[in-house]
């Protein structure tokens, strides 16, 4: 036995740096979050940004079928090449192509998920002791990821009252020459938010006479009302790595299908960054082979109807969701325009019991078995996000016991912050 | 038109060395190769390694069953935990566990493909400036990962005058204070090689007062009279991942579905390598749920008739081309005992022609239109590897041309060297 003392150390296996820094802030605060709901109620998860897991969204029979059509025809078992089959880079680029943005297969390369095609982008694009610019509140993957690369992540804010709008200033004030990208987000998790053609327009003019842009435009979820415009076709100039993927339009998350798109008609990139993306495609190999050969009929064959639906349901969860949340005291509510998720400003002066948006949402659901992540998973504390691809009456009855939750809570007279700090003493 | 010539290099949009160093020596090499067919006959590729290209190894019906079954089921669209399904991953421990070497699902990731459990693998044991060893002739993505994160690689030597064992002296003389990781992989690309039982403990031997390993036990096809020994039960004390996937043994490279599997009975990685896995699996989230759903029918469905039929064939190949080749002045074939490939030496004193096995095969192109890899693609000159999936009828008649090739260009008197040394002044 002492023998064995003396080897241990002698491994002395660590985990890398890299695997360290490979930091999930989503799951290192809900992992220390003591989330016990009230046995009395139903736990209702508004937390969670997968959209099949209540059912009430289904993907299209079509897209199943395209699926068993692709495994019968036997043609989709060996290997694909790395960035994905032509033909099925072929589908995405005339899906997205446009007379301003041409794209052909040369400028798809299919990756395992979006964020696949968010690695590889960052991976492509900087070198350590780079900074890259990310939205704040924005979606942690892009830090998680530069960080392990040992790229800095300078944060940009997007202003609530501005319907999460750029601070284009701000943003501008960021870039230096160690800039090596800029993450847009567009429509955006966790905001829900989607660019107007100007607003998209004023980016481009920053980011003309700087660096170079990539764009994730993971959700093309835009509500009735609103409208989504792609960024490329509004410059000649900015040279974007587009990425984005399957999951969340046609409700297969766990299929891991994405894409780089390569806008580059001034030819800024070169073929450096191109080679660069191929090169970085045959580390894995690529996305599965049977969702690539029936990415053709899951994309073209599900009707306008599947579409419209899905949208239908969470433009109308999103409706009952804030209208619902903006008469309560205390709360503010931000109205989305798309994707799946509205953010919710709590005015924490009216709620001095809690610390922070963390000790809200524990609260929320200890009291009303009810589960929003807390900002402070997006960088932007006094605030949690709702995902709003809940059936009805659950949205509804979350709604209400937010409300219930807030009535109880809501203290009008703000000088208690004062006694509170008193009484810390 | 001045203004733009201007803004051309003010964007200097340079691909990351990250991606530069991501270096495939397989591409490079075949991409700067002139592969020429003769026009006068067929090209016969025995250079893929991919077992479904030819059609002669489909896949068991059952696999395909499964598929489908997992698509209708309509369980597997939403995102699964990042290290794969509970229940997947019980379906892989419960394949591999064994009383010396017992796995639960806690011991099990699932990949990407075996490509991303070798990245992940590499990733979360070894830091910049760390070096791993590998093996020499080796799958080139060892050293492609890891040169590509700043981690330095040594080539420890297989001999193939000892059916392809290691030399266990030279591997513990390169074995330092940096060593982080040395990986194994048998049985071999690109020797197919097997270990016996004896040699495998005399490197667990070398291996338990230095390093931690990594094994890649990538083909489980082993022919009869041959056997696989798995290592992990032969030690109790090193800890080993171990790395493998779906891709040849039930022939589907393209669905992308690979595992680490973790031993570690003394507890010498800690949580520390667990966590670290984990994290890193964060980055991507897994592979594509559909096969994770279908994987319990996969690996259990097929008949043991799949399995021997498709053994059968290989091993009958491996016969054919190595009695054939066998015969060849000029050749070295080495028996292979498994896996799906075998090398063969050339004799390059009696190939005056000829300046390197890069430039045999080229010519063995041009002239007969067999495409076998040049072994300098796995850091072993004088050699090339044949892949043995190939239908039978192709088989022979690729042997044939190549002892044709051979009968054409062998220079019986090995002063040729010295006269080709002479003429090069
Ligand atoms: C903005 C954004 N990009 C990328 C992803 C990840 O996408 P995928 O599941 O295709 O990897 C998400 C997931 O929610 C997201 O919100
Ligand atoms: C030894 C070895 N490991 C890993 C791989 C890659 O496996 P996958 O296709 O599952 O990524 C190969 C591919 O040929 C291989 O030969």
């Amino acid at each position: 036995p002492a023998k064995m003392k003396i080897r241990k150390p002698k491994w002395n296996i660590k985990a890398s740096e890299m695997s360290n820094k490979t930091f999930n802030p989503i799951r290192a605060i809900v992992d220390s979050m003591k989330i016990e709901p009230n046995p009395n109620k139903s736990m209702i998860r508004l937390s969670i940004g997968d959209p099949t897991v209540f059912g009430n969204l289904p993907t299209d029979e079509e897209v199943l079928h395209a699926m068993k059509e692709a495994i019968d025809s036997g043609k989709y078992n060996g290997y694909a090449p790395s960035i994905g089959y032509q033909s099925s880079r072929e589908v995405v680029a005339s899906y997205y192509t446009g007379p301003e943005a041409p794209l052909d297969a040369m400028d798809v390369i299919l990756t395992s998920g979006c964020s696949q095609a968010i690695e590889m982008a960052i991976g492509v694009l900087c070198n350590p002791g780079d900074n890259i610019l990310v939205p704040c509140p924005g979606f942690s993957l892009y830090k998680t990821l530069a960080l392990s690369m040992g790229i800095d992540v300078k944060l940009y804010n997007l202003l609530p009252e501005e319907s999460w709008e750029i601070d284009l200033k701000q943003l501008e004030s960021l870039i230096d020459d160690k800039t090596s990208c800029i993450i847009i987000n567009n429509p955006s998790n966790p905001c829900g938010s989607v660019f107007s053609k100007s607003h998209l327009q004023k980016i481009l003019a920053v980011l003309v006479t700087h660096s170079c842009l990539f764009y994730s435009f993971y959700f093309i979820q835009v509500f009735p009302g609103s409208r989504y415009y792609p960024i490329a076709p509004l410059s000649t100039d900015v040279p974007i790595l587009s990425c984005g993927g399957l999951a969340k339009r046609w409700l297969v998350p766990g299929w891991r299908l994405g894409w780089i798109l390569i806008h580059d008609r001034k030819d800024l990139f070169g073929s450096e960054i191109r080679e660069g993306l191929i090169r970085l495609s045959q580390r894995i190999l690529g996305p599965c082979t049977i969702v690539q050969g029936a990415l053709k009929d899951i994309i073209n064959n599900p009707s306008q109807e599947f579409y419209s639906s899905t949208i239908h349901i969470m433009k109308s969860n999103a409706d009952i969701c804030y209208n619902s949340l903006s008469s309560v005291p205390g709360l503010r509510p931000v109205r989305p325009s798309g994707a799946m998720y509205l953010m919710v400003g709590i005015e924490m002066e009216h709620f001095p019991e809690f610390q922070s948006d963390v000790d809200f949402t524990e609260r929320l659901v200890a009291e009303q078995s009810v589960f929003c992540l807390p900002a402070t998973c997006f960088e932007y504390p006094n605030f949690f996000r709702i995902v709003v691809t809940v059936p009805e009456e659950m949205m509804v009855e979350a709604c209400n016991r937010i409300q219930e939750f807030c009535q109880q809570h809501y203290e009008p007279y703000s000088n208690h912050i004062i006694q509170d700090i008193d009484c810390d003493k």
